[in-house]
C-alpha cells in the first residue's frame, strides 16, 4: 500500500450514495481505509435524490457497516466525523448549484486544496446527464484535481459508448476518467501478471505452439436481485461479457507491456481487443435461467423472479478468436451466468497433448491444464500425468495446487486498492475510452442479430447448446 | 507387474550367495516374489566358496529375512522349499561340474525346462574368471534360455570394460546379459519418463533454450562400510559416478524413443553418451572425508576408517557437456559423496530466467526451479514467483510439491521390478555394452590424470572447491 502521505487531501463526492454499490462495497472499502489512517484527509460527501440530511446518511452508513463485523464500531466512529450528504432532489441546476457550495463548505471547513474525485455510483443512463450537470455547475474545476469514476456498464453498445466518451470529454480530459472494473482487484491482476511473466516455463508455453484453447467462465447463484429493471434492458451480454469477461481475457492474452505503467499495459490490453475477431452469430449461445434447485434450495426462473415474461439473456457462452502471432488458431470460450451452480471465476488453459505416444496408441495421456482461479480462493493449479505404479503402464492425473490465502493470509479487498489507485492517480487498471469501444466491437454483430435464447435449469452449468459448441470442435468445459 | 504366467519356470543361480548384496536386497527381493505368488516355479541356488549345505544356508537366509518385519515369518517358509546350495571352493573344474550337476538335478526334481539365470554378486575382479568357468562348464547350455546379470562396476576404465565384454561374449550373447544398476528401478524410470515425455508443458521447456543449467546430485551418509578394499581400489568415479550418476544424466538428457521398447531406449541413451564432451580435469573435483558429524553422531575420517591413509576420492563433483542441438551450451553438473549431510538423490533443473523484468530492475523474481527427487520419497518439486499481496510489488517463491507415496502409498522395491524384467526377458532398463564403454570414455580424461583431492568434513556438500565449480559461472548448488 502507499503511505498516507503521498494521497492529498480530498473531497470523495459518491453521486447515488444510497444506493447497492455504496452500501455493498464502496462505503466499506472508504471506510476501511479511512478508520484505519491510510488517507491523510479524506471527507466523504453522498449525493443522491433523497432529501437525506447528515444524520440519516449516518445512521444508514452504520445499518450498512454492520455486516463488517467487529470491525463495525470502528468503522462506524470513522463516519461520525468524516461522512456528509447533500440532497440533489430533482437534479436541476440549481440543485447542483447547491451541491458545488457545499463541496466548497467542506474544502473550507477541513482545509482540502480542491482535489474532488466523481463517483458515479449510478445506474447506466444517469451517466452521461450527470456528468453535464457536474460540468455546468463547475463542480469539475477546484483549485485541484477532478477525477471521474464510472462504473460499468459503460455504453449499452459501439456508438452509445462513443456517444458518453464524447459527452464526458466535453468536461473531464481522458486522463482524468477512472473506468472501473471492480471485478478484477489490483492484487489479482498484478498476480495474473506475476504468473505470466516471471516465471519462464509459463511464460513459454503461453502461445498457439503448445495451448489448445482457453476458456475464461464468471458464474453467480444469484439471480437478478435488486437489479431487475437495470437487468432485464441490457442482459448478461452488456453486464458481464462485454467487460468482466473481455478484461480477463486480455489480461490473459496479451503481449508483456514494456513496463508496469498505465499507458504501456492500456496500449497492450487494446492490441489484443484489435486483434480479436468479433464474435459471429453461430459461435454464441444466450441461455435463460428457469426454475431449479441451488445448493438444496429451490429457486424461481428468470420470468418468476422478474414478474413478466422475457427473452433477456442471463447465460451467455460463446467462441472467440484472437488473430495474433501469438494465439492465431487458438479458440477462447467465454461463458458467464446467473444461477448457476455455484460462484465461480476462473481461466482454464488446456494445452496440447504430448506430440509423443511412448508408452503405445491404448496409453494415452491427459494433456496438461492450468487452472487459474479468481473466485472464491484465487489461485491456481496445475494438472498432469504420472504413471500409477506397477505394470502395465497407466496414468494417473494429479493437481499442483497453490492458492494465495494458504500462502499469505486474506488477500487485500480488490475496492480498497481500486480507491487507491484513484486517489494516487494511477489508471493502470481502469479502462481506456479506446479499450471500451474495442470491447463493445467484438460484440456488434450479437447486439444487432441476437442469437436465439435457451432455456437451462437454475443450479446447472446453461443449456446444452454451450456444451455443444466446444463439443463440435472435440473439446468440453474443464470440470467445474 | 506381469502375471505369474508369463514367467516359465526358472533357476535363479546366485554367485557370492553369501555376500552382502544377497543379503541386503537380492534375497529380499527373490523372497517376496517368491512368497507373494508372482512366479509359476522359482527355484533359487545359491553359489558360494564357502562349504555351506542346504541347511545351513536357509538358517543365514532366516536370519537375513528377519529385517522385513512382520513378514520375515512368511519370506522363511518361502526359503525353506526354493532355497537350495552349492558350494564350489577354490573354483576348480571339478567344482563347477559338480554345480552343473546339481542344477541339472533340481531342473529333475523341480520338472524346470533348463531355464537359468545366472546372477553375479561377486566383486567386480570375479566377473571374467566366473564366466569363463560358467561357460566351460557348460552350464549356460541348458535346455532353455540362459541370462547373465551382472552388478557394477563393469570394468575399471574403458580397456577393461571392452576386455570384459569380449570375454563375455566368448560365452554369451549381449541380448543374454544384464548389467543392472540398481539405483534405477523401473518405476523411476517410468516415473522420469512419463515426467518428461507426456506433460506437454515440461516437454516444450526440456532444451538449452529454456534451461540454464542441470545438477545431478548422489549423496550417501554412509562410509566405505563393509567395502573398504574394493572401494579403496575403485573410488567414488568408478563406484558412483561411472555408473549411477551417468544413467541419471543419459535420462535426463535422452531424446523420446521412437517407443518403450529396450532398443530403442538403449539407442537414444547410447547417443546421448556419444554427443557428451570427456570430462576435463579442470572441470572435476575429488574429495576426501575427514572426521565429523553426521545426524549429531561423531563419525571418523575414512583413513581412520580404513586404517591407513589414502588418497581414493569419496567424493566427485564434476561439470559436464552434451555438444548436441537440445542441450548445447547446458552445463550439467554431477556430484556424489560419502559421508554427507543427508541421503538425497536428486536432479534439479533450473530454467533460465525470465526475459522480462516488467516491474523494475530492482524487483527481479528468481527462475523456476525443478527438483526431480529420487531418494528419499521419490517426486518433484516445482519453485515459482508469485507476488506478496500489498504494494510495492515484492516477489516470493512458493513451491509446488508432488509425491509418489503420498498419491500411491509406497512404491515397489526396485529390485522387485528389476528382477521381473530378468525374468520376463525384458532388457530395457539395463546396460548394454556400448553403453558402458560410452560412459567410460566420458571419464577418461580423470582416470589418465587423476585431479587433487581436497579434504571435506563428513557431514557437509563436500569441499568448498564444489562450491567453486558452479560460483566460477555465477551459479551454486541448489538448497539440498
Amino acid at each position: 500500500m502507499a503511505t498516507r502521505a503521498e494521497i492529498p487531501p480530498h473531497l470523495f463526492v459518491v453521486f447515488g450514495a444510497t444506493g447497492d454499490l455504496m452500501r455493498r462495497k464502496l462505503l466499506p472499502a472508504l471506510a476501511q481505509l479511512g478508520s484505519r489512517g491510510a488517507l491523510r484527509q479524506s471527507v466523504v460527501l453522498g449525493v443522491g435524490r433523497s432529501g437525506w440530511d447528515d444524520a440519516r446518511f449516518r445512521t444508514w452508513a452504520r445499518e450498512a457497516l454492520k455486516a463488517a463485523g467487529p470491525k463495525a464500531e470502528a468503522l462506524s466512529r470513522w463516519g461520525e466525523t468524516c461522512l456528509f450528504f447533500q440532497s440533489v432532489g430533482q437534479g436541476r441546476p440549481e440543485d447542483y448549484r447547491a451541491l458545488r457550495a457545499r463541496v466548497e463548505a467542506l474544502e473550507r471547513e477541513f482545509e482540502i486544496p480542491g482535489n474532488r474525485v466523481f463517483y458515479f455510483a449510478l445506474p447506466p443512463h444517469a451517466f452521461a446527464p450527470t456528468v453535464e450537470e457536474v460540468g455546468r455547475s463547475g463542480l469539475h474545476r477546484g483549485r485541484g484535481w477532478a477525477r471521474l469514476v464510472i462504473e460499468k456498464p459503460f455504453g449499452l453498445d459501439l456508438s452509445s459508448a462513443r456517444e458518453l466518451n464524447a459527452r464526458i470529454h466535453a468536461y473531464f480530459d481522458e486522463r482524468q476518467v477512472y473506468r472501473i472494473d471492480h471485478y478484477l482487484g489490483k492484487e489479482t491482476v498484478q498476480n495474473l501478471f506475476t504468473f505470466r511473466f516471471t516465471n519462464p516455463i509459463f511464460e513459454s508455453v503461453w502461445n498457439r505452439d503448445r495451448i489448445d484453447h482457453v476458456q475464461i467462465t464468471v458464474a453467480e447463484t444469484i439471480g437478478v436481485e435488486g437489479r431487475r429493471d437495470y437487468f432485464d434492458h441490457v442482459g448478461a451480454l452488456r453486464d458481464m461479457v462485454q467487460n468482466h469477461l473481455t478484461q480477463l481475457l486480455t489480461l490473459v492474452a496479451m503481449e508483456p507491456p514494456a513496463a508496469f505503467e498505465p499507458e504501456a499495459i492500456r496500449n497492450e490490453k487494446v492490441k489484443v481487443l484489435r486483434s480479436a475477431v468479433p464474435v459471429r452469430r453461430e459461435d454464441a449461445i444466450f441461455g435463460l435461467y428457469e426454475r431449479g434447485r441451488i445448493e438444496g434450495a429451490e429457486v424461481p426462473g428468470y420470468g418468476e423472479e422478474i414478474g413478466a415474461p422475457s427473452r433477456t439473456e442471463t447465460f451467455v457462452a460463446l467462441r472467440l478468436e484472437v488473430a495474433n502471432s501469438r494465439w492465431q488458431g487458438v479458440p477462447f470460450y467465454l461463458r458467464t451466468g446467473k444461477r448457476m451452480e455455484r460462484p465461480l471465476s476462473q481461466v482454464v488453459v488446456r494445452f496440447r497433448a504430448a506430440p509423443v505416444v511412448l508408452f503405445g496408441p491404448g496409453c494415452r495421456a491427459e494433456s496438461n491444464v492450468l487452472v487459474i482461479t479468481i473466485q472464491p480462493d484465487e489461485g491456481f493449479d496445475l494438472y498432469f500425468s504420472v504413471k500409477s505404479p506397477g505394470q502395465p503402464i497407466r496414468f494417473t492425473t494429479e493437481r499442483l495446487h497453490f492458492r494465495y490465502a494458504e500462502a499469505f493470509g486474506p488477500l487485500p479487498e480488490a475496492y480498497e486498492t481500486l480507491l487507491m489507485d484513484i486517489l494516487l492517480g494511477d489508471p493502470s487498471l481502469f479502462v481506456r475510452s479506446d479499450e471500451v469501444e474495442e470491447a463493445w466491437r467484438l460484440y456488434a454483430p450479437l447486439l444487432v442479430d441476437r442469437p436465439e435464447v435457451y432455456p437451462y435449469r437454475a443450479g446447472t452449468w446453461g443449456p446444452q447448446e454451450a456444451d455443444a459448441l466446444l463439443g463440435r470442435e472435440g473439446r468440453s468445459w474443464f470440470p467445474a
